[in-house]
């Protein structure tokens, strides 16, 4: 992930904007436009990308607009154009022959840096999407991808299936644990582990297990993260780490994602974690 | 899930063609076509509507080949127009506000009756796929459709997770544990589960203590599952079930999927499977 740690160094932050974009709270500038969602994402990504070191968007947020939407999406990763590191959050996962298509239709169909994946299907549902598969599956794609496995996420489902007792450790420690074991295997230390803001003890824990391990971590703002104790955890260890903010920076108080104010939301969020 | 009762009660077999179609292998007919993939698949559901019960796209397949392969899934779904029931297997699954946006891309967006998704986020990550939540998400979604969660998948990766123990039984029972709770409790029995066909006498266990759980059973043919054991473990319980078959009735010896072949091979199958 050496493409992440260019970007986190030169903006000495470690702030991942995740551009999930309300289609009904499009401002009127924008609502002119043949694919207003992906025209606003845009302009925020000139507006920021010399603040923020990733763009985070989520599938979902194009999909629900059709091929239209994915169009959108297309539009946006090319525009992004490595002004900075760009994960796409798909949180996909299937078996080997399917979750090649994927890898495709992420790093090469939208030029990805790296991607998001869920893990109940299990490690050769992960593996076509890293460099050593890459050939196998002749999908092409470069060597310095990534991918973020859900570990411990951010909402209250996370307490459902996560954190069920494994021989005295939950769930979520024994995906932990294969990622840790995979990136030494096959993966070359290219996978890292989404979890969330929001069980910040547990975020301490996790980071001083697997202090190499690249973190994602969602859940900062509109869900209930804090800041601070996320500084904190993250200073436990020393594997790249990403935090990522959505609404809190999208949205002020006014609910419109105006990309001036976008900016100084993220300025502001970019000055709270600036790199010690 | 009446519409799917009525699919399998008119065809007499509980057969599920998943459209997994490889765009590397078009037969020529085809490949002048605008949208050669959807035009396939449009021509084989032409010659097997009267077969199968039900259709099984997999968004990979489409998304492999970007806005164009989202148009083209949007153009198959539209094809089947409710002449069998559609399943979108996008094994989908995020926070509640996300998932909300997932449901509306593949409920209205794609018109599909069912959908996959994957369990690890929990509860919150469902919830917004189902009846009791569309007014609430404002998605405005029909009352009939429902979703599949993967509990024991039929790859070799799912030894990884699903069979872990916790407490003296696997993670997939958990799951499956919950899916019944949640149909009892807010869910009108739309939650089904998926199932590999790969591990026969796990199947017959879940179906003799979940007999009226749904089941969609993928893994039969090239992955190695045998129709008759599923057949035997599906006659335990009475909750509808579907057997997925992709690669086996597509593509014959010849490798190339030609709509009138796979109507063959997809009446073979149907006749080895006819309801008792």
């Amino acid at each position: 992930m050496q493409e992440l740690i260019t970007h986190i160094s030169q903006r000495g932050n470690t702030l991942c904007l995740g551009l999930d974009l309300d289609p009904e709270r499009i401002p009127a500038a924008f609502q002119g436009h043949e694919n207003p969602l992906a025209a606003l994402a845009c302009a925020i990504v000139d507006a920021t990308h010399d603040v923020v070191a990733a763009y985070k968007p989520n599938t979902a947020f194009f999909e629900q607009e059709g091929s239209r939407g994915w169009a959108g999406l297309e539009a946006l990763c090319r525009h992004i154009d490595n002004r900075a590191f760009l994960i796409v959050d798909a949180k996909r996962g299937d078996i080997g022959n399917t979750s090649a298509r994927y890898a495709r239709a992420l790093f090469q169909g939208l030029g990805a840096h790296a991607i998001t994946l869920a893990p109940y299907m299990g490690r050769d549902s992960v593996e076509p999407f890293l460099p050593k598969t890459r050939e196998r599956n002749g999908a092409g794609l470069a060597p310095g991808m990534g991918a973020y496995v859900l570990a411990l996420t951010s909402n209250a489902g996370a307490q459902d299936f996560q954190m069920l007792d494994i021989g005295g450790k939950p769930l979520y420690w024994r995906v932990l644990e294969s990622l840790d074991a995979w990136n030494k295997d096959w993966a070359d230390h290219r996978l890292g582990a989404v979890v969330g803001a929001t069980r910040p003890t547990d975020l301490e824990a996790i980071r001083r297990a697997f202090p190499a391990l690249p973190l994602l971590i969602p859940g900062v703002g509109a869900q209930g993260g804090d800041l601070e104790s996320v500084r904190r955890a993250l200073d436990l260890g020393h594997g790249p780490a990403l935090v990522n903010v959505s609404r809190d920076i999208l949205y002020g108080p006014d609910a419109v994602a105006e990309p001036e104010a976008v900016r100084a939301r993220a300025l502001a969020y970019a000055a709270r974690m600036e790199c010690a």
